[in-house]
């Protein structure tokens, strides 16, 4: 009688790994990483806040449960940094059957409910996995240019690593795109915390 | 032109110090505490998979983002533990001065609505801040019964104690505190793990 729920439950205490997975992001602090629960919760809220600068208007319950459940996946596979080049080659293969393992703990209808908002995610192509996407790069940004870019520094990121990382980021809002831009890259470029190597390629 | 979209940024780069605000409850490898924008996180989750559960239809987003800010004030009240009769005495007055200025950071449309949300949660009393509640109080048992209830054995917790924490938890979702006292509760009761005072009182 109360398999749904025993299957429920499992899924709900096995998630509780996601708070062990440290990303390279530091909080605001400059002290601590950020780990993954911590990064979506950031993000849903700011879904919340920011979903009126959309291109396209969005379902915002769709983009938080999305937001909310993207990173499971690590609790497998773990981090990727967005520029370790070797790591990332591996990245997709080690996800997909994270997905398969952890999905799969829960009731098939719930199951397939979460690995299709993941897939779509991946794919990126409607308007909340674009605008998931814009939060999944705005918010770090956000945190590196509150720490006086820190962890860019240490890194030796360069300007055109960033914007490669970006290519899509105006694809879910063009306006926070631009303000992160603007605000939080920019800045750092010139500060000489992101090496800014665009001169030279130009 | 830019006002609104700095004081929502402004706001989005506060909040970041929830993550800082350790609770009591230890994650389940019973090794690390628990901090506010994690236990956030598990609930928003959670509430997207047990929201059949709830007693009466629930409105899933409301009671998504009513979890997802419920412990922002925590970032200038602190966290007060369950248990901690003394604290609890000042927690009102020092949560209502926190939320006076961190939702007032916002555009004012914006920080009513998100006031309005926590006032919600703080009354208890409509579907979705029952059902909040229930997730505030089912989330950290399943944490405590998966570590064998280390954290009610340390801090000496009586059943009659945690009885009187949950005496709303089943207006949210009957069967969800039913599961939670057979599964979580009593099983530590029994196993000692909780100090069982109900038979002296009786």
């Amino acid at each position: 009688m109360n398999d749904r729920l025993e299957q429920q439950i499992a899924f709900c205490r096995e998630i509780d790994k996601e708070k062990l997975i440290l990303r390279q992001t530091l909080l605001s602090n400059g002290a601590q990483r950020e780990d993954d629960a911590q990064h979506a919760w950031h993000m849903a809220i700011m879904t919340l806040l920011l979903s009126e600068y959309a291109n396209e208007k969005i379902d915002v319950l769709k983009t938080i449960s999305m937001l909310l459940i993207h990173d499971l996946v690590e609790i497998d596979a773990g981090d990727t940094f967005a520029y370790d080049e070797e790591a990332k080659k591996s990245q997709r293969e080690r996800e997909l059957k994270a997905a398969d393992r952890i999905f799969g703990l829960l009731p098939k209808d719930q199951g397939e409910k979460f690995r299709a908002l993941w897939d779509e995610f991946e794919a990126g192509e409607t308007p909340e996995a674009k605008f998931a996407h814009t939060m999944d790069n705005i918010q770090p940004a956000m945190l590196n240019a509150a720490t006086g870019g820190k962890l860019w520094e240490a890194r030796g990121v360069r300007l055109s690593q960033i914007l490669k990382r970006n290519e899509a980021t105006g694809a879910g809002s063009k306006k926070l795109w631009q303000y992160s831009l603007e605000n939080f890259i920019m800045k750092n470029a010139e500060a000489g915390k992101i090496i800014d190597d665009t001169g030279k390629e130009a």
